[in-house]
Formats: structure tokens, C-alpha cells, sequence
């Protein structure tokens, strides 16, 4: 994020603030004064707040686990700054029905708080990196720009991205934090159906092969629990909503025996005197996801898929896209892909902020906000997105 | 060990020693004056020779993980008494040719020993646990009754168990130390042939399907690393030795899974300011097998199947075998039929030493003894063997 945003002019100061003081200040560019580290423990929500007003901060972007969401949102409230994260508070499922009703949905504390913000004249912008985030805006944009009538929209998320080991033989990577993958693949996917409400099923649910552009091709892609089909029904009137993820295969059947040996579980359990979390543990095991991209190859689309009834009042369907290619992003950045992905979102949307073209006050999802200068700025950054039509 | 012991007279007293006391009290049978518990740490060789010079002990049989071969053999060893184990000491793989050649072999640091224990006139009777012992067993059996030459031993294990869950669902929970199964399962299989010594292969190598007697049926077997390819070949004169273990795709994929994720380490990982190993962490989120007996049905084998000439001069394949039944050793003895049938063999073996059938110095395996008194001193236990004739 912080390379992205040192090619750009629209703020003073960006605070980069980890936990560990070296990781952020590895993370500020070269030469560029306008970015400062610091040290800051994301679930002590008085020590940001300090950070905030030591560096009269005007915006807090979010950028770490989603289980820090609800501390960091609460430091911003406190405050009276504005907000943005790319992805919502935890759910919790139905104590009864899991597979069948929604417990506490993704971001429902977050929207519980939506007039508190609303009254301080204050922006939570929620759910805004790639997915969710593009992938929302892609969606108020089928609705503005192509469709009278929305049938189902489906965030359809594929890769062919490989991970190469020390003798260039494919090894078991994720190219994305395994904690929150964990996390959305294992707990109950939500759908949203316009007669029915939100509504879950058992992991895994409705496999379907998704074909995927610019060279990536068929992925078996799941349903998945994940912020769109929460945040999109709110704005965009659609009769189903899903988010299904291109995890193929093997990756399914690692998920399914994390889960069926308990360590997929995140309560701590003892081990010889000492207390872990065994997902904490599965994590360690495995590289950091950000430091993959010069063992990486491929490519990596998030996208929404949308059928309905076109402008044209004739049936429509479409998949609007963004793909990015590791080789582009590393050569470019030094980054890869999928983290690449995730971060110029934001900093476009900050941009927007900063220069008044986006304006609100509440919890608002991105699709609250005309898709447009969104989708043209992002393209200004140089990294075009892509409609495919695949109507009958 | 102690509910099968306590229905025989061969003993003055058994100490029954583990780390946690309230656990070794747990095992003394109710009643019995012969038993008593008592705290050990099994890593400390001195505080376990403190408990042999306390109670007097002549023999020590060590039942815990094979982490603590060496501690404990090394006590019996300074203590002047004799020894028996279940398993022997661990391997080491190949430095540069893991999958060809063996590094350590299982043992290797025990037999290292060998004439250290014959120059001191005591026995150390090692892998006298089911397999490897019963297996060793039946090898010098077949050797000794049936065959004038051996072509190939092969040890093939087995079972149709099934645990399940509070819901009535089979649910995963491996009926054996999850430690021990990873270590035998991911390090390289070993196997012996006269012409080429003992050598290495990739895991999960020769997978066959071996059909097991009394109900059981086909099961997928692969190599495994195991004692008895070490064992036998030193006193059971065969062209070939292997052991191959029932695992079944599913427990297959499982291993191959902790395998990548890095998750089979017993190497600490740093996890939140702790240190724990990653492999302690996934037997940490299974129950204990010993406690999984009133949920599970079905019956395991332990077997050595053998191809060669007959005495008789002509072609013979034959597999000798013990079933154990697991609804049988709970209505018996309270104990799940695969920790059963592991201790009802040792128990055996130490009432032959005891009343002197079987006599030795050495560090010996189970083949380099008389196969007869045994398996009649086992059947007369209440637990036949079998053997099936597939000569063509």
C-alpha cells in the first residue's frame, strides 16, 4: 500500500504502524518523507487512539486480521476520524442452526454503530480492498450502468498462481493470510436470496467450475463466508447474492483435514505446559504470504459475475473482472500478486476521500458510492479492469 | 499391560510408572497387592534408575513413546537389569539420499550396545510389543515350521475400525499414538534384500492391496518405516523383508497433508512469544486413543505374510496372523482392541523369561527365540493366532 501511495500526491502523511516498529519501517519507501513508522498493538484500542492524535490523523486504514477489526474501528470512533478496512468484524454462527441460519453476521457489530458514526458526521468505509471492495464496486456498476433487472450476483475469485520451492518443485503456499482463509472457508457460507434473507449453508457448499479470463481458465470454485453478500444487498437491489472462491481441489482437501484433526481451531489448547492456538500454530508453519512473490508464477482474478435483465430489457450476463499477473507486480513493486491486489483498492478510495469525489457519514459498504471515478482512477493507477459478456 | 498381567502369577510386584502419578494409578488393577504407581520422567535416566534399585525391579519394559528408548535403556542398562521395549530407537534419515539409503537405522544406537549387555550377562529384548514382536514371532515360526526358504517376509497390519462421534458419525481419530504414526508413516520406509542390505524408499512407496482374514478384507497397504525389516533379516534368513501398513487412502492423505503444511515437525516453532512443536500441537487436538474404546467397533490385525519353498520342496505362501476384536477386549478388559493387543504380547514374553523358557543375553529381537512356547503361552492367554494357507 505504501509503495502504491508514494507515486501519488493526494496526502501529507501516512503513519505506518505494525506491531513490530522494523516491519514497518521496512515497509516505508525509500526517500519519501511523507511516510513515518511507528509501533502500535493493534487489539489496544487506546493506543491507537494515541497514535491518531499524536500524528492528527485524519483516516485509519485497517490492513491487518479481521479479528483486530472491532478494537482498531473502536479507537477511530473514539477519535471522531474516518475509517476504512478491507474486511468486517467476525461472525459467530447460529448456536442451533449453522448450516441453515446466520448467528452473528460479518460486520453486524460494525453496522450496529452506523448511526453513532452517522451522527458524529463521521465515515466508516467498510469492506474496501479487492474482495470486498472492487468487487462491490463492480457491482453497484452492473447496476448503474448494464442492468434494470438483477437475478443473482456471484463474486467469483480464481487464480493459477504456483509456488515453487528451493528445487522448483510446486509446494504448498497460500498466496493469502491462511488465519482469515481458515476463517471464511470453514465457518458457514452465507447467501443472500431477496424472499428469503441471509441465509447459510454447510462449507463447501454448491461447487461449480467458474471459467476465468486472461488465460487462467476453469477453477472449481465453493461457496465461501465472505463481507459482499453481506454489504451488497444493502445497496443494490439483486435477487441472489453468493461469494464462491476458486480454491480447487487440493486446497479443499487441506482445509477439510485441518478441520477434521481440530486445528483449524483457534481456543488455545495445552501442549506440554504451554498454551497455543492450534490455527496460530498452522500459520507459523507456513511462509509468510508476503514475502512468496519471487517463488510465485500466474495470475490472480477477483471479479463480479452478474446475470439479470439488461438495460436493453433483454436477458444479460456479465463478469466484470481484475486480473493481475505476479511477474507485473513484483518487476513493478516488488510485491506479489494477490497482496498487490488487495492494496491499491484502498488507496484508491483514500484518494477519493482526499479529494472530496467520495463523501458519506455512517458505515457505508463501497457500493454506497458511484462505481465510476472509482473504476476510472483505478485504471489511472494503471491497472485496467475487464468485462467479459457472455450473454446468450 | 496391568489388566492383562494381573490374571497371571508369574510376579511378585509390578511398578507401573508415568509422568503423571494420578495416570499410573489410574492403570493398577483394583485390589491387586502386587501393583504399585509411581511418578517417573521417562527422559531421565537417572531418576528411572532410582525407581529400579527402590522396588528391586529385575525387568523393565518400556511402553512409552520411542522418544525415551534411550533414557530408559540406558537406566536398565547402568541399573544391571533387563529390558524390553515396544519400539526401538529412533532413525535418522540419509543426509543426501533420504529415499535410497538409510542414515540411522531404527535401533541402530541399541544394538550399538549389544555386546556392552552380553559382556554384563543381561538381556535387552527389544520391538516385544505386537508388531514389531508377534510379527518377529511368527517370522521364526515360519522359518523354523514351514519353510526351507524364504523368498519375502512381509509384515502387513490391518484393521476395519471405526470411532465415531457424539452425532453416531465416524470421526477421524487414529487408534494409535498420532506421534509415533506420523514419525513410522512420513520417514522413509526401509526395506532389507539379502543381495543389496537394508535401503530406503519415498514414503507411501509399493502401495498393494492386502486382503485381511476374519471379516476384515482389502485394505491399501504401503512401506512404512518399521522394525521388524531390521530385526528378522539378523536372525531369519529371507531375500526379502518389508512392512507395509493398512493405512488407507483417507489416513494417507491426512499424513501427506501434515506433511506439507510442515505440521509433522517435531522441531519448536515460535508461536506467540512460546515455543511448541508442531507435531506435539496435532496430538494435542486428538483424544487420547487409549480412551476411544466405547466408541469404536470393529477388529485390527497384526500379521507376516511369507513366500518361499516349503519344506516339503515346493511353492508356499502362507500368512500368519492375530485378530483382536475390539468389542471383545472392552467387554475383557475395558481396553481398545489396538492397545491391547500391543500389551498382551510383552506380557507374554516377560512370564517366559520370567520362568526361564526363554533365556538370552544381548541385545536380542523376538526371532532370536523359540516362536513355539510363545504363541502356545498366547493362545493359552485366551487370544489364538491364525494362519492361512494361499499356496496356489
Amino acid at each position: 500500500m505504501a509503495a502504491i501511495a508514494a507515486r501519488r500526491e493526494f496526502f501529507e502523511t501516512m503513519v505506518i504502524a505494525d506491531y513490530d516498529l522494523a516491519r514497518a519501517a521496512k515497509a516505508v519507501p525509500d526517500g519519501d518523507p511523507r511516510f513515518v513508522a511507528a509501533a502500535v498493538d493493534a487489539s489496544d484500542s487506546a493506543a491507537i487512539e494515541a497514535l491518531i492524535t499524536e500524528h492528527r490523523v485524519t483516516h485509519v486504514l485497517n490492513a491487518v486480521d479481521p479479528r483486530f477489526v472491532l478494537p482498531i474501528f473502536g479507537a477511530a470512533q473514539s477519535a471522531g476520524v474516518d475509517y476504512l478496512d478491507m474486511a468486517m468484524s467476525l461472525s459467530a454462527p447460529h448456536p442451533t442452526h449453522p448450516y441453515e441460519q446466520v448467528g452473528t453476521a460479518l460486520g453486524a457489530e460494525q453496522f450496529a454503530a452506523g448511526e453513532a458514526w452517522r451522527d458524529a458526521g463521521r465515515l466508516a468505509l467498510v469492506g474496501m480492498g479487492v474482495e470486498p471492495g472492487l468487487s462491490d464496486v463492480f457491482a453497484r456498476y452492473a447496476a448503474d450502468h448494464l442492468f434494470s433487472e438483477i437475478d443473482e450476483i456471484g463474486i467469483r475469485d480464481g487464480a493459477n498462481l504456483v509456488v515453487t520451492g528451493d528445487d522448483g518443485e510446486p509446494i504448498f503456499a497460500p498466496s493469502f493470510s491462511i488465519w482469515t482463509t481458515i476463517e471464511e472457508c470453514l465457518n458457514p457460507p452465507v447467501v443472500f436470496e431477496s424472499d428469503r434473507g441471509w441465509f447459510t449453508t454447510a462449507p463447501f457448499s454448491e461447487p461449480e467450475i467458474f471459467e476465468f479470463p486472461d488465460g487462467i481458465g476453469p477453477v472449481e470454485c465453493v461457496n465461501v463466508e465472505h463481507e459482499e453478500v453481506l454489504l451488497i444487498p444493502r445497496w443494490v437491489p439483486a435477487k441472489r447474492v453468493t461469494f464462491k472462491y476458486g480454491l480447487g481441489s487440493e486446497f479443499i482437501g487441506v482445509l477439510r483435514t485441518l478441520h477434521q484433526l481440530g486445528l483449524d481451531r483457534t481456543a488455545p489448547v495445552r501442549v506440554k505446559g504451554v498454551e497455543v492456538s492450534p490455527r496460530d500454530v498452522v500459520a507459523a508453519c507456513l511462509p509468510d504470504p508476503a514475502t512468496l512473490g519471487d517463488r510465485m508464477t500466474g495470475k490472480t482474478c477477483a471479479g463480479t459475475w452478474v446475470k439479470g435483465t439488461g438495460t436493453d430489457g433483454e436477458p444479460r450476463e456479465v463478469y466484470l473482472y481484475h486480473v493481475v499477473d505476479n511477474a507485473e507486480t513484483m518487476a513493478g513493486y516488488g510485491a506479489q500478486a494477490v497482496v498487490w491486489q488487495t492494496a491499491i483498492n484502498p488507496v484508491v478510495a483514500l484518494e477519493l476521500l482526499a479529494n472530496g469525489t467520495w463523501s458519506g457519514t455512517g458505515v457505508l459498504g463501497p457500493e454506497a458510492f458511484d462505481a465510476v471515478p472509482f473504476l476510472d482512477l483505478l485504471t489511472a493507477y494503471g491497472s485496467p479492469w475487464g468485462l467479459r459478456d457472455s450473454t446468450a
